[in-house]
């Protein structure tokens, strides 16, 4: 195929449009959980929506697979199943009463790319399998990428002992619960090699607005935030009634405003040089068995996240972070106990499929730019791994994680042309080409 | 009596030591609730420091009574019954795990006074009322001075309806529950006459460390702070997903953040300017329901409490929150929901009976400074109402509101020599004295 067969990709994808179309409404139903939709990771909404895409995937025909993450693989059997395959991978949990889209639009993109490819009667000449991952919303379980990285076997030392905070039980159990094998993701047993996966691929809705301000449907990813996390700080002061004078005062809530008010002001800073970043407080509370109208209080609670694109800023963030603190301890007399830290690595995006994406974009004749990634991606974990990564945004009204996120059918069934236009030029050849080439050669 | 009986006074409280201590250990047994004690205002744990006074007032020979709020009066008749009479007041109820002399030591004092009084065999010339007040704490139900101003008919409109935050009950049903008449109380009907009340004296532990830092046993108070409160504000922004880009966020979170730290600087100004007030963001906290490590906080919450001693400077300083308020919400993009406004009115102290007290903590060789509270107390209620008001501090260590709170039976009997001086300087005479002046006459 060449590219004067862009109008036949544009539409063997848009054909899809009904299959899309069901499989979202499908996934609403599954997960509805007013308001917006809850698929708990190793939990009952989780598994709703596995179950919904394996018979999606079935009746597609693919191949049906799981690993000892419980993660779901769902396969187009290649010319040559021996070579390393293609995985597009996306997650299926969300956070509790987000949206639709985030994550499940990525599994559905790969099936309906498949179907796609199916309906022009193209064969890939490797494997290519979707797979929908577990576990990818940190805020269950407060660890990053856990189905990509049990499939991987790069899991963090005491994820599997880690607790839900809403069921208050460990990951292990959960795993175990939904099928899979946490005795084997302690050995640290892979189920994807590396060296057997030719690349990934992820779509996903874009988490901000950039598209929507641009007036473009796609993105072509650039990069993937690494960043450093403090799940559970607590500020120690003092509680004290509310007429403590001013220099007597210990007050945790206060010393926590002027660490938020100085992490803006470096973020402010960094925004003004062109250093992307992200520094967010999720968590930021007083102790609610504790605090009230006529106490000063002497507790205070956070949870932060900070990212960045470059490992070398992500240090220098870390060593601000600590000196900002060190000032604040001095000046209010407070402890911070930072508790434990988790880290996850800057993703870097393959540039030949990045230019290739582009590429097709630009012959299918969607309007697409370039676009670091605001958000972790599970296609960080392969990319850890040295597996060439590319991902695709979609244009998303409102953001994510939250039930107002609003992905068009058209903008999805154009990020779903690129990635199929992808699968064509990179992988695919039909039985007509096969024999074209027979005769040139 | 006079100068020369210092000595006489001070060995006639001192004799009040055991009943003094015997009735804190009764207090702090009744109120246990680890950490701290717990005498919640209308429940059991107030009932159980009314029951326990009021069989220590039947001890020393005293008249009980109740009003409709359920206040605890204890009664030394005077010579003159139709004369104005003096109320020694403070509160029995305290915060959730708070600290066993916030409120308590005031009613205790009262008693032993009395008592050092029949001790000197020396009798009033009107009524001596210890008055056990209810609710003073307003954690409880976000209202100031309940019992008091049941008392004085000065309720503000509402208070009934309001609900235990703990509880979710009503003021008015905790009242009925404990044998008040909320139907009186709504009606305004009053059981305390301003007319008919000659002073009201508080002793009250100081709840700031002035006086550890001086080195003084005693306070004599020179005002009462007023303040107005927003017990229950909200900030509205966005949710959105941790990557979101700075410039698309409508962080609460940070928007309180931002809220404190001006306050704090205006704080920090008027100290410079040796303004006295206080600001207290008690309640400061992200949304339980909603927060998380990768969401950016939509929603914020706060309780503030403002205070000063002169209705000028409270003006200005809400004046001063408005604007603050307004240019936040230009900057960030949300929006301050401050909901229902309570206020306090400045409570003068009577300068003669400061200066009283003053004279007699002079002759009674006890280390005294002036002090303006740095808390609300009943005392403000019935200044408000024109009855002359004087406040005894005594030194307290770790502050109040907390089970840290430490006052020696030393310092208490200091205070309580102070009001006993007061009391027979003012009121009292002698069998021996009045004959005396039988002959002089």
């Amino acid at each position: 195929m060449g590219p004067s067969d862009a109008a036949r990709i544009n539409a063997a994808v848009a054909a899809q449009r009904d299959f899309a179309s069901g499989l979202f409404g499908q996934l609403r139903q599954d997960g509805l959980d007013d308001p917006g939709v809850t698929r708990d990771p190793y939990g009952a909404g989780e598994q709703r929506a596995h179950a919904t895409m394996a018979a999606a995937a079935r009746g597609l025909g693919l191949e049906l697979g799981h690993d000892a993450a419980a993660n779901l693989y769902m396969t187009r059997p290649g010319r040559d199943r021996g070579a390393p395959r293609v995985v597009i991978g996306s997650h299926l949990d969300s956070v509790p009463h987000g949206g639709n889209f985030d994550g499940a639009a990525g599994v559905v993109a790969g099936l309906a790319a498949l179907a796609a490819l199916a309906g022009l009667d193209l064969t890939p000449d490797c494997d290519v399998t979707v797979m929908g991952i577990r576990a990818e919303e940190s805020i269950w379980f407060q660890v990053s990428y856990i189905g990509s990285r049990g499939a991987l076997g790069t899991l963090p030392d005491g994820a599997l002992d880690v607790r839900r905070i809403d069921t208050g039980r460990t990951l292990a159990d959960h795993i175990a619960e939904c099928g899979g094998d946490p005795a084997a993701l302690r050995r640290g047993d892979r189920f994807l090699d590396p060296r057997q996966l030719r690349v990934y691929l992820e779509l996903h809705i874009e988490q901000a607005p950039s598209l929507v301000a641009a007036g473009r449907p796609v993105g072509i990813c650039t990069g993937i935030p690494g960043n450093f996390r403090y799940p559970d700080a607590v500020i120690e002061g003092s509680h004290d009634h509310v007429g403590l004078p001013r220099r007597f005062r210990r007050d945790a809530a206060i010393a926590g405003a002027e660490f938020a008010m100085a992490l803006d002001r470096l973020w402010e800073e960094h925004e003004a040089r062109g250093v992307p970043m992200a520094a967010t407080l999720g968590r930021f509370h007083t102790d609610p068995a504790a605090h009230g109208l006529t106490i000063v209080p002497g507790s205070f609670h956070f949870s932060l996240d900070v990212r960045a694109y470059d490992e070398a800023v992500l240090a220098e963030l870390d060593r601000s972070v600590n000196a900002i603190i060190a000032g604040i301890e001095q000046r209010r007399g407070v402890r911070f106990h930072l508790g434990a830290k988790a880290r996850a690595a800057v993703g870097p995006v393959d540039p030949a499929i990045q230019a290739s994406l582009r590429a097709g974009a630009a012959e299918l004749g969607i309007a697409e730019q370039d676009l670091g990634s605001p958000a972790s991606h599970d296609a960080a974990a392969f990319a850890a791994c040295g597996v060439p990564m590319g991902m695709i945004f979609v244009r998303n009204e409102n953001g994510s994680h939250n039930p107002r996120e609003a992905m068009t059918l058209d903008d999805f069934l154009a990020g779903t042309a690129v990635l199929t236009w992808w699968l064509i030029q990179n992988l695919a050849r039909g039985a007509g080409e096969v024999e074209a080439r027979k005769r040139r050669g």
